[in-house]
């Protein structure tokens, strides 16, 4: 049964503050609930509805979660999606906890990157190219947003990640940093990237002046046309797809 | 003077059905205006603040259009910006012309590309890459609706396109059509593609079938992580910088 308090609860956890309080988030939808499911993330209850259910009986019978039944109405007062007819999970934070530089891979650094769907949709990125550690500054959008989760397609489950000060963790690693500006070198010019950082810069202010001398080399996405910038998430996959070609990483 | 009638027509221009029987639409922002200003595109009226009116008076006067003086409040009220503090145009739609195969270039096809805020970013990514050519199937996004507009972030005004049947676009032209596909050949073994038609798919079904027969090479960006698929957004930019990086294009 599905107490009222449940709801209340989980309601709460569309605003970031609460999501703090408790250290859980909530996963919606068909794709994204199978996802966390198979994740290493520890979940402490599934709504699910008579259908999601009867679908999936076996891997929800052996999961070490409260399974609660609900109608696609509940789900859909519950959560963000507007159409919801399987399952919404709830879901333990993971701690954030500082890692060292990953030896000979790429680690994506984004430098308040604010909007949520700009986040998740880096994420995707992230996976597609099997880059597995990101760096967030404090003021980047929260990675346990309901938005964030969403655009992400169930990549927030493989991905490793940080908040905290990109300037001490630069400090620390000492390895060689690629910023996107506009006006730096021509990324198809580039010969054999190392390993390293890859940084991006806010949507309206690019990568911030505290952050610049960090930068051992500017990278910029050469374009014919008129536009004067690219949107962060599309310039992200565009370098990606440039490391990628390079050297595999 | 703003009429209660010039406020009701404008937001009755949200919905398609209207853009279409007025042939007209709105366009919202300092940015937009201003770049709409200076399109081709024949202006009906301004609203404009008090604080746009005194930044670019020299624009407004030298212009064939009708300026009325709004508030923020105003403005708010009649577009979809939560935040208006400058302007917003009523601009007329151009004809939906069909146009000759542009010799030696790349051009965009969309196949049932649904989402506005993909098409105005594929919008903006043509604008980039100095594509001025777009087809689109006639269920992909309205170009006109105002997220298409936002999130294109002026380059509506420096492109070129058709809306109709790509089958017959596609038979009348005859010329080389790269496919975006999973499972396709590799873009970085591509060697020199030829000028012709990039198609990109519907975000859930990818590239009809109905069109499949159309397509001389099925591309693919390749990927060594666990996500299942890119936005189409984000593919069509990766796939254009290929196209540029190898010929320019």
């Amino acid at each position: 049964m599905l107490s009222k308090n449940t709801v209340k609860f989980i309601k709460t956890l569309h605003q970031k503050k609460y999501r703090i309080q408790s250290q859980k988030f909530f996963v919606e939808g068909e794709k994204s609930v199978l996802e966390v499911i198979n994740s290493g993330f520890l979940i402490d209850m599934i709504l699910v509805t008579e259908r999601f259910y009867e679908r999936h009986e076996g891997k929800l019978k052996n999961l070490n979660a409260e399974i609660l039944h609900a109608t696609q109405n509940q789900l859909e007062n519950i959560g963000q999606y507007r159409s919801n007819e399987t399952a919404l999970a709830v879901v333990n934070m993971k701690p954030n906890d500082r890692f060292s530089f990953p030896e000979n891979e790429l680690v994506i650094a984004l430098d308040d990157v604010r909007d949520p769907g700009n986040l998740g949709t880096i994420i995707r990125i992230a996976d597609w190219y099997g880059i597995k550690n990101l760096l967030f500054s404090s003021q980047t959008a929260d990675f346990y947003n309901p938005k964030v989760i969403q655009s992400s397609m169930g990549s927030f489950t493989r991905v490793n990640f940080y908040y905290g000060d990109l300037k001490e963790v630069f400090e620390e690693w000492g390895v060689p940093i690629y910023g996107a500006y506009l006006g730096g070198s021509n990324i198809h010019e580039l010969k054999s990237p190392a390993a390293g950082v890859l940084l991006m810069g806010n949507e309206s202010n690019g990568i911030s002046k505290e952050l610049e001398p960090f930068v051992s080399k500017k990278l910029t996405i050469p374009g014919s046309g008129e536009a004067e910038s690219l949107n962060v998430a599309i310039a992200t996959a565009i370098l990606c797809d440039n490391f990628c070609r390079l050297n595999g990483i």
